[in-house]
């Protein structure tokens, strides 16, 4: 989509040849741009309501650094998941001014903005072992501009610790439930509250653990109703799902 | 949670000595009714929103229908998965005003109402073998008082079919992709839509499918956000978690 | 082991030369009766405390009658588990003063008598469909001669009808907790009790739960400690390590 | 729970409105301090008969200090486990009497003291390579005051030399085996013994072991009752299990 | 390979011009029958020393009554193993001679004969229930002309009525052992003989033994050397295994 | 697409206002037919050059008595595979031309005629337990257009009976290897041949076979190159994907 | 083959005593060159119509810089793959023409020509993290002589990207996909167009992938047909697989 | 067993009050030294007829040096299997004399000696990579007394290099066929003998290989009978199992 197009467009819906909503219907399938190895897709923002992000596992240092260039450049912001502190140190080389979470192995270009958007979104977490996840999930929320709280080490182990942030949980909206062991926290809190929640398996266990298999099973398997469940480990993808029911709360208003 | 007790909480109420907050919080968490080999939760509604409904895989008959009478005398209408032709005959006898579903295995005390609450559900399936999965969950939404709308046999092998769609796709709030085979409707549809996307496993496949485990892992390492996944074969549990996030959205209005 | 040895034996008890503790030692290792397709154990009664017990699965009726009738003629009671009906029919034919219990699949040659052990043993479900591993410890503890009472139905997404049970909780020995799905309650209940759990995993549950693989993986990364975990809907072994445990107890008073 | 409230309750069970069983079950769902990133439960203690335990893996150094600082404020020595060396270092350097052991990767705030508590815990291996998981469970055992014995290298290989153990089999009021490869030493002991056996899997094993799934399959497959399994390489939670039994018996006394 | 080949191959041995040697060299790689669906490989036994073998499992009984007749017209007898019931009563019609054992579900054209081999297998059983395997093994190594000798119902949970049979296994040329549960039979037996240890693994046992996979992985772990496993519940590959070693101790007599 | 559309479409080819490729290009996108639970593709033999083929699992006899009558009226011959016998009758009954093969369970509502492809698919079985799938793939192929010729029961157990099929081998366009077992003949087909090699692992084994995953990995593993492997007991998708190959190498002629 | 025996087939062929279709026979399965530790197999290129290609996973150094020396002073270049860059250090000082490609971890000891053989491949990726299995792949084709055109980045979650290909998706012989996460690509792929498609599944994702299975199975059960697939990150095998097929169609032009 | 013990045991069969059977009887169950981390059991060549081999994974190069003087104090020489270099170094340092070979990763306190025992073991390998397993059995079996011979790389992918192997296949008394990939080497191998095969499958492949897991299942499910099989890359398993049949051979002359 050159800026020509992109001028006629605005033309026509000015002079009401093209409605907007025609507009933005056509801007939605448009325009790529191909860096040879990665095709950047500048309008998923507005086909589904979330910015780019860069997901780093597999990709080569100088690829992540074109790729942030050319983002970055249109973008006010861009954030890279799955970042290992070796490549981050390379990346912060030329974006002096980025920040990288090391625990939660992220990086963005600038810093976090106060939140937007109405609506909490609540992290809880079994163990603090679990928050490596957890914090990738906290970035990401409040990257896509989301109002976060967070209740960590709450494991069914202690039930009373849990029973205590009752107030808490009836304060969010969309809860996401982080943990490994048993995962056992996504079917208590799933029994306990009438909001969605999202769990989160981690590979936090050992042995008969299986790298998340255990936790991911048991939170398939919950008996409790109004689950969703993502992949093992990841905080991102949860954060993005919580954003997209957020958002979609927002929409309805 | 006897009469008296009732009585006099909402006599309190009424005279200020307690809050309706504080009067809801209670009633909450209070009773259960014993039956011996079940305790049914007719608070349920309250606490998450979601009326009692009876998983029938692995109880008896017997249990089943004794579970029915307790439940329908205090309820409106009461709804049975996962309940087999034989155990459905059986139960038929008992309550000739019910009707049951074949293909979903669902089965109903009263007939459905028309949908209450503002916002549609839309059901898609990858192909005709995916109905049984997506019949239980219509019908679940349906029971819940959800508006539902379908869109079957899109599977990615016919892309043009799944394009012709993308109307229907926008008007709903949430979709729920029910597939089995690859499992890559979910992906697909989760990349073209702004709202959250409930995907549902099948175990319709054979061979190396193992039983819905190939869709499974399939929809859980989705390429695109916004998608959380439940159990295989779930349609229950994908309606659950769709009116979920609609109560949600107009709660909020 | 013949009369002549045995008499033998007991007269070098009587006359001091074999001390009981001596001769108890030579019970236990020495007989067991050839049937040519089994080999019974009279003694492992002496040697590891418990009776025999036969495991039907995979075993002819007339080879399980034929067990039956050499074990009847010297012991006050047998129990067969994992007896099907259709054979259950066969073998009642032969000993209709037996009981068969559908639910458990097992049979008992006489009637159970009351408890003469002390301790209670707690058996907790966390559903209805539990019950037939529930039912087969039952009957095995009580075969045993143990104290036995039930909870059913308390799985933890009705946490509180968990919560009211405390005090039965809190006044049993050994708690056996039998789950399927997410299997949670096991975690849930260790962290509340100072007493020994049994976890059994069911294979209660679909897609996801892999026959009963979901509850097991869950109960063996347990959060909670002092779990110990016996095999997939394995009643009969839960009852056995609670009597094992409440045998010492009583032991050591 | 402040100072204040505690004053109170043991008022009231001195002037008698309060019994002390009262006092004590309100005592046992009360107070965890507040970490940030954890919650220390100070009265699991009470609430399960076992003190808290620091499980190190996934926690990062600077958080694990944070917790041995507030915990060993209060009690008198703290048992950190699945601790690896280079984190031992750092810990120790803030606690130099602290000790530190290599093969069990467990760190001790205080020296061990003398057993306190009557019964004995046996400790078998099947092999050498078993020895860290066995020290895991020893020093627990250990730490939580109990008396441990141990017998290494007795696999069932070389049948006679578990043979020669008998008597000391005997004189033990639980049983902890561990084993790797096929893990039939808890099958083979739980086979010769009236006590409780705890059946720990080890991930020693090449090829087909799958890192201790072909010993935990085994272990909860065993053909001997009175076993129950816990997690692979888990010598924590088979010492907690056995502590919570011996407790149990003393508890009766 | 018609019959003028085979003459002239004779006369050339007779003549000297070949060798016996050199002709049973060219013999090996002949001739095969065409059935159409099926290739009868009449020299198979000249190849490996075996004859030829039905597996039925998959077979529609018309193609196992054509295979037996070709095959049962130029042998003595014919072995046809993993038929079921319904398809031996159609096949007995057609050779009223011929036996079935519903037990092990194989099937014999002829009376089995006396042993002609020297050497005696021992085929062993864990318990009552891994009876089918060991019997299908039993009939196998007697077709192919071995002394076989067996002892049931040795599981190691009674270790004492393993160590009373010391002699006959001491006996044996090969021992066979058929296990399933925890398959700890194997380990124990390899540990006590010097002869060469065939394990089967049988599906027997339930829940967690995955239908033969935990008996499996054990004996692929024994930590006794000197044992080869064949698959589950292959009693008739164990016994090939067996007679191939006694043939191969003969042949160098 | 309406008679309407495709005629003006055809006009402005005629009229030289649309090349032929254009048209076809259009053609390729358009038209499904909505039978409210199945979407029929018939364009679907211009987009990827394949018939519309009915895959019956999971589809009730209704659904595939519609689709058939839908699909029949505008193509010449249908398939239908994965038809159980049950449903075939009712079918049988509404089609009375039809005709079923049990063996391969697939069902065409004319009869097969004469190949018109050149290029020959050859289709190879282990044994005579893995015709069922070689029989669906040889009606898929046969339905398809193409000449197919049969080697079956040539596992590499007995080699030289493989070895005598090298010419028929070497006459081939693309060889379709149907095994179950160890899987190992798509192996040695691919050492031996210049042509592409499509393996189909079956689900005929016992016990470690795992129903077809030991032929699956296994093909997948081959250490011979050109081999491309679909779903276990997939007979139907070999045919395709050598139908795919065959039609590209004659396009090119 | 010693050059007699070679020179004296060739006059054969020259005196017209042996066609050139019967020499090319006997050549094909003639020799093979012993280094001890590996057997090369000059003719495979014409049994196969393949080139010998070093695998080098699990070969030590040594054993490659041997191999290449027999096998490059007799062709005029060889390909290593899987050849880790330590290894490839030390390989190019013996080497040092060759050139190395740290991406796809392949070593060619001379620069690739020209493609010669008529007829495109398509080698398209899902995403970046794909690259290193897509450079393996287009390495390998252009080694065998194939022209090779490449697609980035166009995973299904941004369909647009993929649909903008579609010319160029027409314009090859056999299409390569190359995907991770769901694999999605290939289904979507093979329902677009009409050629063959190789499906590449990738180990790129985290957690539920389990190191490649999640795509595998998602394309093993693909349902658009026309698809073979490989084993996980073998791009070679995929170019081998596209190479045969390319070279078919060649031959029958 | 002290001195004593040993000298009146020869006494008696000095004088024939003890015969040699009766006295070599009592010595095979007899004595072990207890080093505290293991048991050493000298008199297992008298029970198994095996020397004491050190499998070293997971045990602590001061275990292992300390077990070696032990054991080499009494033996003449002793094997170490699976000795990883950092920690054969640190054994070299104490034992100047000790051999050890890094690709067999075995280390051997003295020279091999000339093979002492009739019947020759044959090593095959399917590749290159398969080298390290088939040089631990190569090792194991000399230290065992036996006469070996290899054969490497005739993988079944170019045939004729394994058929060209007939005569030396021929010689030998068993064979150990050690393949990774798709293990087919086994079933072939198996198919062309007439004596015992043991399959070693190796964990080399890569992707769905699941490090060995292909190779098992298809060793497992050979097609050919006489096969039997050890664990993934157990070289030292396989050597063990021919030294054991090996040794019947020779003990029946």
């Amino acid at each position: 989509m050159d800026e020509e197009t992109l001028k006629s467009l605005l033309e026509a819906v000015k002079s009401g040849n093209c409605t907007p909503d025609q507009a933005l219907s056509q801007l939605k399938e448009l325009p790529f741009e191909d860096l040879g190895f990665a095709r950047l897709d500048h309008h998923r923002a507005l086909r589904t309501g979330q910015s780019e992000v860069i997901f780093c596992q597999g990709k080569q240092p100088e690829q992540i650094i074109s790729i942030l260039k050319h983002l970055g450049a249109k973008s006010r912001n861009v954030l890279a998941t799955r970042l290992i502190p070796e490549h981050a140190d390379m990346i912060l080389h030329h974006f002096p001014d980025a920040q990288y979470d090391p625990l939660a192995r992220c990086l963005l270009l600038l810093p976090l903005e106060e939140p937007t958007i109405p609506g909490k979104i609540l992290i809880m977490t079994a163990g603090t072992a679990d928050l490596p996840v957890a914090r990738e999930a906290w970035i990401t929320a409040r990257y896509m501009g989301h109002d976060v709280e967070t209740i960590f080490d709450v494991g069914v182990a202690g039930l009373h610790r849990l029973l205590a942030q009752r107030e808490t949980m009836d304060s969010a909206e969309v809860l996401i439930v982080v943990a490994g062991m048993e995962g056992a926290l996504a079917s208590v809190v799933g029994g306990l509250v009438e909001q969605p929640v999202i769990a989160v398996p981690t590979s936090v266990g050992y042995g008969a653990h299986f790298q998340g298999l255990a936790a991911l099973l048991s939170m398939l398997n919950s008996c409790a109703s109004g689950v969703g469940v993502v992949n093992i480990d990841n905080g991102f993808g949860a954060a993005s799902l919580a954003s997209t029911i957020i958002r979609r709360i927002n929409k309805n208003h």
